[in-house]
C-alpha cells in the first residue's frame, strides 16, 4: 500500500493574518504522515512593490511579471514568507525545509512564451518538472518541505508561477508513490451554495454536480479557475481534493464531512 | 580516510559585479568533490534599505538590525540572492540547494543578549548549533548546500548573522566528518605585505607570522577580524583556510602555491 503524502495549499488570507498563521501552523504541524506546505504571497509582495513604487501591471486581471516585479516575488515568497514559515514550523518541532522550484532543481519550468500578451517572468511547469525523488527523500528523512511559488528554466533564469498550478503540479506528480490529497486553503469554508452564507457549504462536488452548478450560477468568477484546478488534479490521480478554510484543517484531514468541500470524479 | 569538503564563502564584491560572479560561480561548480557554498549580502540589502526609506543604524561600525532591517536582510540574503545563486549553478549541473539556519534547523543561534548596546536581530551561533547530519544528508545525496547568513532560535524567530562567522562556524562543525577546507574570498588577491601592490601577495601565514604582522602593522583595519577567524577556525581543527580573490578560485582549490593567502598553526 502507498503511504499517503498530504498537501496543504495556503495563499494570502492565512498570511496576512498572523494569528490565523500561527494557528494554522499549529494544526499543519500535527498532521500525522508526510505532508507538504504549498503557500501563495499574499499582500506582502505588492505593499513592498508599492513602496517601491514599482508599478503593477495587469492583464485581463492577470499580473504581468518585469524584472522588477520578478524581484520582488523571489524575495518576498522564497525569501520572507517561506522563511517565516519554516522558522514557525521549526518552533513547532515540525521538520520543515523551504523549497524554490530552483533548489534542487524541485520544480522547473519554461518561460511562457509571449502570445498577444507577454506576462514576463511567468514560469509554466514542464510536464515532468516536479522532481519527485527529491521530495520523496526529504519526506523519508522526516523533512517536511516547504515550497513557494518560484520556478526556474534550468538556465539560470528564476520565474514566477501561480501558486495554485504549483500545489496542483507537485500533487499530480507525488501521485505515482504516494496516496495523495491536496488540500486548498482559502477564505471561506469551502464552496457555498448561497456565497452570502458560510452555513450553506455545500460537501461534496462530482464533476456532473460542478456542471449543474455552473449552469445555474451558483459558482462563478474566482471559483471557477480554483475548481478547474481542483477537478484536474482529481483527474490526473490526485486521491482527493479539499477546498476549505485553513481554520478547519484539522477536522479536514480528519476526514470530517461538511468540514469543507470535497472534489470527487 | 576522512572525504575531503571545500567550503567557499563569497561576499558582496562578488555578488555586486554579475560578469566576476557568474565566472566564479562556474569555477565553483567545478570543484571535484563535497562542497559548500557560504555567502553574505552586497550592496542589494542596503540599497532596497534606502529606497525603503529604512535608516541604517550603526554602532561602532555594526550595523543594528530592527525588524525592517531584518526583513530586509531575509529577503535579499535567504531569497533573492541565494536563489539566484543556486539558479546559476543548477545552470551549470552543479546540483545546489539554498539553505537558510531555519531550513531544516540547519543552523540555530541565539538572540544576542544586549549589552551597552542592543544589537537587535543578531544570532550568535550556539555551540552545536551546525546541523551536521543534515548537510552531510544532503552532500551524500550529491547536493551542494548554498547557504545564506540567516539564522534561527528555535523559537520562530529569524537571526542575522555575519557571513563570515557562518561560514567559519559551518566549516568547523564539519570537521567531525570530512577533511574540510575553507575559502574566504574577498577583493584582493590575499592579504598583501603592501596593501597598495596586488603583486605583494604574502602566500602563508602563521600564528608567529600573524602576531609579527599585527606589531609592524602591515595587516591592520578589516583584516583583523577576518584573520582572526581564520586563525580561529584552524584552532578549531579546519585543515586548511585561504584567504583570496574569488577570480583564482580554481589555482586555489588545487592548491598552487601563491593564488592566495594560506593561514597555517
Amino acid at each position: 500500500m502507498m503511504p499517503t503524502l498530504t498537501l496543504v495549499k495556503i495563499g494570502g488570507h492565512v498570511l496576512d493574518n498572523p494569528a490565523m498563521c500561527q494557528a494554522f501552523l499549529h494544526d499543519f504541524a500535527g498532521i500525522a504522515g508526510h505532508k507538504i506546505l504549498l503557500h501563495g504571497g499574499g499582500k506582502a509582495a505588492s505593499s513592498l512593490a508599492a513602496r517601491l513604487h514599482i508599478p503593477v501591471n495587469m492583464h485581463e486581471g492577470r499580473r504581468i511579471t518585469d524584472e522588477a516585479t520578478l524581484d520582488i516575488a523571489v524575495m518576498v515568497y522564497a525569501g520572507l514568507i517561506n522563511k517565516q514559515l519554516v522558522a514557525g514550523l521549526q518552533a513547532l518541532q515540525c521538520n520543515a525545509l523551504g523549497l524554490s522550484g530552483a533548489d534542487a532543481n524541485a520544480v522547473r519550468a519554461v518561460k511562457r512564451p509571449p502570445g498577444a500578451v507577454d506576462f514576463g517572468f511567468v514560469g509554466d511547469i514542464l510536464p515532468g518538472g516536479v522532481n519527485i525523488a527529491l521530495l520523496q527523500n526529504l519526506l523519508n528523512s522526516g523533512i517536511t518541505p516547504v515550497i513557494a511559488p518560484i520556478t526556474h528554466n534550468g538556465h539560470g533564469q528564476l520565474l514566477n508561477t501561480n501558486a495554485d498550478t504549483m500545489a496542483a503540479a507537485v500533487a499530480e506528480a507525488m501521485t505515482t508513490a504516494y496516496h495523495t490529497q491536496l488540500i486548498y486553503c482559502f477564505e471561506k469554508k469551502g464552496v457555498l451554495s448561497d456565497i452570502a452564507d458560510e452555513n450553506q457549504l455545500i460537501p461534496e462536488i462530482s464533476t456532473a454536480d460542478y456542471q449543474d452548478l455552473k449552469n445555474r450560477h451558483v459558482v462563478s468568477g474566482g471559483m471557477i479557475p480554483k475548481l478547474d484546478n481542483a477537478f484536474s488534479s482529481i483527474q490526473k490521480g490526485v486521491q482527493t481534493v479539499y477546498i476549505g478554510a485553513a481554520g478547519n484543517i484539522k477536522d479536514i484531514t480528519a476526514g470530517i464531512r461538511g468540514s469543507a468541500t470535497k472534489i470527487i470524479a
